[in-house]
């Protein structure tokens, strides 16, 4: 590993500020992104294992698929909207396909509500100076916007409306070269000390591959080794495994890797903060419940979550039932931790894909019988336990407590695995807007008698924080807290951090 | 309900004969179909609603799907290779959303290796004397074949490999109405009663759904009423679930039920027969959890077979582990049964889907890897019990067993919720032909060894039987104990019974 | 050549009779063919050759195409809806490429208004009891509704309403062997005799291809060598040109010849008629400029019907201007008899497929100029005579006429190649209905008043004759006179004639 | 129109010399567009409109098809590649028909063999400071590649590797503002001074299309006006008759001309030069015969090189044959300048498109014998003139010419309606390489062999220009004179033009 430069410093403001306003500066950019990353280097199947790294990490983003290859005649991508498997056929792998392979990265895009654009999708290629570039990414920049405006004063274009494309215009800057000055050697260094926000970032450039996380590492990304020796990265290890990768460590917060016919190698653009800001909602929610995530199995951490529950939310009833498929690892650990009986009485429909179905108060109503099967005869006169991870807007929280009860319920008491969500988060998780979060400005009680459920309960944040391995302090919790680590209202453009800034910073 | 005339016989021939060379009559026609089938009458929805009943039932068959409507202009069709959601789209629906409509049925077809050709996709459509008629069929008729040749030398013209497609032909037939001097009013009735085989039929015709099943009972097939009145017909009731209807009770076998204008009209065109045949592998594996199969809902049999299989086949171990998703009922009734901790330690990726990665030993693995995760962290150093529903030809069961030892279980101890599979089924499920089924020549110590676990147990035939509410002879067996119900070896064309034969029944 | 049967006879009835009512037997089938057809016996390419078949005799049908193969699997077929070029991409000139071809069929459709149905597409492929068969077929059976519904009555199925089924049912029935005695040796022969009105016919079957023309020899058929000798038939010779063969000759009316190893072997189902009826449309309008059809060049006769026009109905004029690209055969003919100019004042527009633009009249006022544009600086001031083939239901001519006089004609001499269309024609051409023929009720005058053109003239029934080359009593000149040559109203169903309706045929 | 700057000066130097070594600045950026583009603002059915035009100029380029529009929402687009036919569905059509419409523009893109890239469709659509915009480009930039390298020194970023892109960037650069102090008060302006080449440009911004031409006059650009008003601009004048526009004038050489609610408005970006650069190719094959070009209706000047031709090569043979559809025109005018008989021995197959046929030898004799017809019957033992308008490799006219050959033709004479072929044009037309152009370094003797014809004889440039309306030495005749009137071996970057750069242009 080189050099580490001695005081390398973060372009970080005014934490733990809660965000009023926000909207002005997203507005017009689509801010929200929750997806998966992957790469891999030096493998003449690079286009097989990308596949296969993208199916693996499906759950972090259904919109848009998409991957880049580089071989002797450049970069070359297939990217579209749908699932992998429906973006990629044969033809587009077979396209992608050409030898010889030197090296792919790949991205998988989450859906967000009406604002998808195709021109979005990832990995984006673009040409510039240097050459060609593709890039994946994962997580959310809050001064893009800024940065954007700077760049289009300066008679730059942009053809999307991705938060992304601006690192690429940092990267093709002629004024990177002149940070020589203060201490950068690198322009990938100094684009990435100039980005506020999430970010784990795949690079694909013609003689290798770069993957750099945020110094506050909000999500994870890890680096792993085929069988025979070659380097590959990606957001979650569940996307090594499948790949047939070992894992081998997590790119470090404020690290860049890169994987080139030389290896990894690894290099520092920021000092390690003293307080990470690890998305505690991976491990709640979004991550593989296969991954290891921040140091823990998600499955466990899972498990144990619903095992406190049981402790601070105890009930007499006749059994736990998960509510599938997200809440069965806590209704598992809950049912343990109670002596309670584990049933399935809910049965999720495997094959439900896209539907024609028209969102109309009825056809949701279908929508959801569609998904999931209550067993009346598991259900019918029983006081049940029902487990979930999380509740965000309710309204088909609702609707299934609501087929639950028609299925002859006696008593429904819901258990959700996390506190309630009552802030938005802007470091790559797209929830809703504040006003759409059902526990935004109700209390338990009125969320309750919404829900129509004979009780409800939620782990405290205590609760959460005590079954992850880290420092509290080390967790990002602003969706339950507000405790936001970068200041969302004030973001700015420019990286070169002050003394004063620094000092700021927790 | 009519009249029943008192003798109607059956076309059955000297039954509990093992098949052995059964492939000259079934080789050239695609005779393996396991599928599900749904009609609706009365609904200006009625397009709608088979969807939503497809989509509930797309587990019976996920090779194609079809849709056939009634509408003033007459029956129109739209079906297609793939799942319902793939043939379906706004289009299509759009297609056979032409008011006014009438009825629907629809069918989805299970996916067998190779053979499937387009032209067999259902509903099927004809044109007659009588007008038109559609046509959707799950079960396998034995006699098909003869029937079929008999009409080709009639000059009759056939343009599937379906035996479905004989039906229509014997329904056209001018020559059913000779048969009024043996009792037979109608030519359906004559039609049904020259079936020999699995049959749940649902038809269409221009003012009419007729839905029949076959003597034995072999497959569901489930009566419901939606809200408002109309007649809704489905091979399991979670379809009817989905759509909204209400389950008011089985099809008896013998039965042929006219939903029409007028609303539920029975009728029988055989007499109940003293020992029904029906399908435990319903039980096993194929029906939906959330369905109430020959008076039983599926989820608490499996649940039963685990706790049976626990008291036959125990064993000291940390953990029982589930073989996702269908070895989940019965694991959970493993672990509460023997006190052993349920974990799931195996995670399925819920967005597998249709991939093109291609049979290579390597590639197969990678498709177990890409399906299953085997998360190490709960499994290093631990002895399982692994619980799966069964086993047909052992290679992926092998590979998924491989995959927990990689991933450092210290022992592993199969167990399958139903007794070796030893014979192939002719009546409606497409396991394999004979040698391709593990168990058919192997002891359940060779199938060990090959499979590489520690130990393996099936459950008992009787302690399956025990887990099923109806007499354990009013069962088909046949895959387990080779004792099939008619004579696949000498099925007879002609199903005009004689009183002889009808001695022979039962 | 085998042996000729001293006396075949027809099975024609009541010749000459005006059509008065024709709609009940034709009314829910779709009678209205206007195709081409094509076969190949022998050779690998054979798919390559029928789809340059297929494009070269694209003019004769646009709605549909499709080619069945014969290899060792079987016959195996692909058929839609569209252009050959629509229709057949790699995929599926590759599926049907498998390995040893040894011949196939071909078919092209025309496109009629609305009542196209996916299912009638061809090549019909069957299964009976002598294995399976493909057939193609240009023409239209006028006894296909009696025979239908014979074979209905019969028990018999049908799945498409297309007028060619029934020839495969002839050919399947048993009863052909009966007839033996009235001395048929074959089934096809027997098939053949019982079949009244327009048959050109190409059937493929396991050993061999066979092709008919009907005795009266309605439309074209035609045998053709490769440069290697392999047999070739097609509806064209322009087909034979496209695909490299030489023309041999005509298949003779009442002749069936055999495509097989064994080279081209021909007998005869019929005897020869004392008068044939050469559709003399084809010359007119429907056959390839390229081809010769009835023992005459097509663009040398079009020539010669221009040059007559301008003998029975000269005109002052600037100069000619044909109507593109179907009148510019006559319009050379004409200017070279009247001396007067050519001048190609009148542009298509090469690209113009299927378009968006939905019929109103403000589009089609669009579609027209989007299809031809009228050079105003050849047009504005002049008195020109304007070539066209023929007219059918005027609507369009007569938009035509109205942007060429936008343009500034000063006189529009409207001149067409052929008599006014006063009938249906139920022998393959699918003009429109009687009430939309616009000369069917409507003097000459008042067709000119509606077109608003200066003048108008036709060219004569016998001027037409006099270009062809057989005697004018050979010709089918229906949809000029009304002079139908079977009884349209009568059709009988069986084919079995008398010594009666021997004599009664002319 | 606004005052007019008094001298503007043009950025030109060098010219008349002789293009040597160009390779290297094209190398790899696809600089050969020969391409249609339409405008029109103000009118609810823009998008029907531009489809309209398009459709009209699909003749000008086949590759792809491309429209953006204007509404509340901003700029959409729909490109694609294909004919307009192909690219735009109905879904397409009602995905850009979001009400209010204000405008739209259009673009139909050449195909050139290989190097078509989708990334290069147009309109290119960009987001920079000043908002959206939307560009479509007829014509080629020679300094493109230089500008593009400065751009990228600087930092930005590119996504295709059309010439077209760099427009946008000069628009968007905040030193256009810098350029005031040489007297340009806007940034289009100023950026229409900084392209050399070929250029008629359409542009959308959020409140007007912007057209603008090179002040050559290389490619034509016309603007018209609906019945209501509004105003529209098209390459020829063809798209407006399409779209029922009445033509207006030329948009002059060096003018820009604004279209908005306010009407069309014209200004200056350069002062005319004395001697314009029109393309005389687009009279000899490139435009629609149906379009008034530089001040001529293009098939009367068509029809006069044909007459001219059989002035200067008079030959005595049996009859006129037209090379369809491109030797028509001048066909007609040979025949009735030497009175000499017109016939059409060749007949074109209208229903060629896309084909499956691969390039051997053997496939491309077939896609010949595909595309023409020779009819023997009119060509055996005749001496022929065949007349075509031009031959750019040869290969296709050898084919032809063999196969007239084969079909029997005593003499053949072949007549082209320009000079020999010489030179590349580096001004918007994809001849081909220098090497591939057959008359690069043989005589007309050598190619006469090549053909295997009996006389060639090509038309003077002399006589070509004598039959255009302008000055002989307006007419950019590079192609067969080699004369460039750019320097195309040293474009400059910078269009600020210097005194002495003035003096040295024409």
């Amino acid at each position: 590993m080189p050099h580490r430069s001695p005081d390398l410093s973060l372009p970080v403001l005014q934490p733990n500020r809660r965000a009023l306003s926000h909207a002005s500066v997203l507005a017009d950019h689509d801010a929200k992104e929750k997806c998966g990353v992957f790469g891999v280097w030096g493998r003449p199947d690079a286009v097989e294992l990308s596949y296969l790294g993208l199916f693996a990490q499906q759950h972090r983003g259904q919109e848009s698929a998409g991957i880049a290859v580089l071989n002797d005649e450049g970069i070359d991508s297939v990217v579209g909207m749908g699932l992998v498997s429906e973006v990629f056929g044969e033809r587009e792998i077979d396209r992608l396909n050409k030898r010889p392979l030197r090296g792919a990265i790949g991205h998988n895009r989450y859906s967000t509500a009406g604002g998808s654009l195709a021109c979005n999708t990832q990995p984006l290629v673009e040409r510039f100076h240097g050459g060609q570039v593709a890039i994946a990414h994962n997580g959310n920049l809050i001064n893009a916007a800024l940065l954007r405006e700077k760049f289009e004063r300066q008679g730059h274009l942009f053809h999307t409306t991705s938060d992304t494309e601006v690192i690429i215009h940092l990267l093709a800057s002629p004024t990177q070269q002149d940070l020589a000055s203060v201490g950068e050697h690198e322009p990938m260094r100094a684009t990435l000390r100039r980005l506020q926000g999430a970010f784990s970032l795949v690079f694909l450039f013609k003689d290798r591959i770069e993957a750099a996380r945020d110094p506050w590492g909000w999500r994870p990304l890890v680096l792993g080794r085929m069988p025979s020796g070659e380097p590959v990265v990606a957001s979650e290890t569940v996307a090594l495994h499948v790949a047939g990768a070992e894992f081998l460590r997590e790119v470090e917060p404020g690290e860049v890797v890169r994987l080139s016919d030389a290896g990894i190698e690894s290099d520092r653009f920021a000092d390690p903060v003293e307080r990470p800001a690890y998305c505690i909602f991976e491990h709640v929610y979004f991550a593989s419940p296969a991954s290891e995530v921040f140091g823990q199995n998600v499955q466990r951490v899972r498990e144990s979550l619903g095992a406190k529950l049981a402790e601070e939310a105890p009930v007499e009833a006749d059994w736990v039932v998960p509510m599938p498929d997200s809440g069965r690892s806590a209704a598992n650990g809950f049912a343990r931790a109670s002596g309670l009986p584990y049933r399935e009485a809910i049965v999720p429909n495997r094959y439900v894909g896209r539907t024609f179905i028209k969102p109309t108060p009825e056809q949701r109503r279908r929508a959801v019988r569609l998904k999931l099967n209550v067993i009346s005869e598991l259900v019918d006169g029983k006081r049940l336990v029902i487990v979930d991870d999380s509740i965000v807007r309710g309204t088909t929280t609702r609707e299934k407590m609501r087929q639950i009860r028609a299925a002859g319920a006696k008593e429904i008491h819901l258990r959700i695995s996390c506190p309630p969500i009552r802030h938005p988060c802007y470091f790559g998780v797209d929830f809703a807007t504040r006003d759409q979060l059902i526990a935004n400005a109700r209390t338990v009680e009125e969320i309750r008698e919404y829900l129509g459920v004979d009780s409800l309960a939620y782990l405290s944040l205590e609760g959460l924080l005590s079954c992850a391995s880290h420092p509290n302090e080390h967790y990002c919790t602003a969706c339950y807290s507000g405790d936001y680590r970068l200041d969302i209202d004030h973001p700015i453009a420019e990286g070169v951090v002050t003394e004063e800034q620094l000092r700021m910073f927790g």
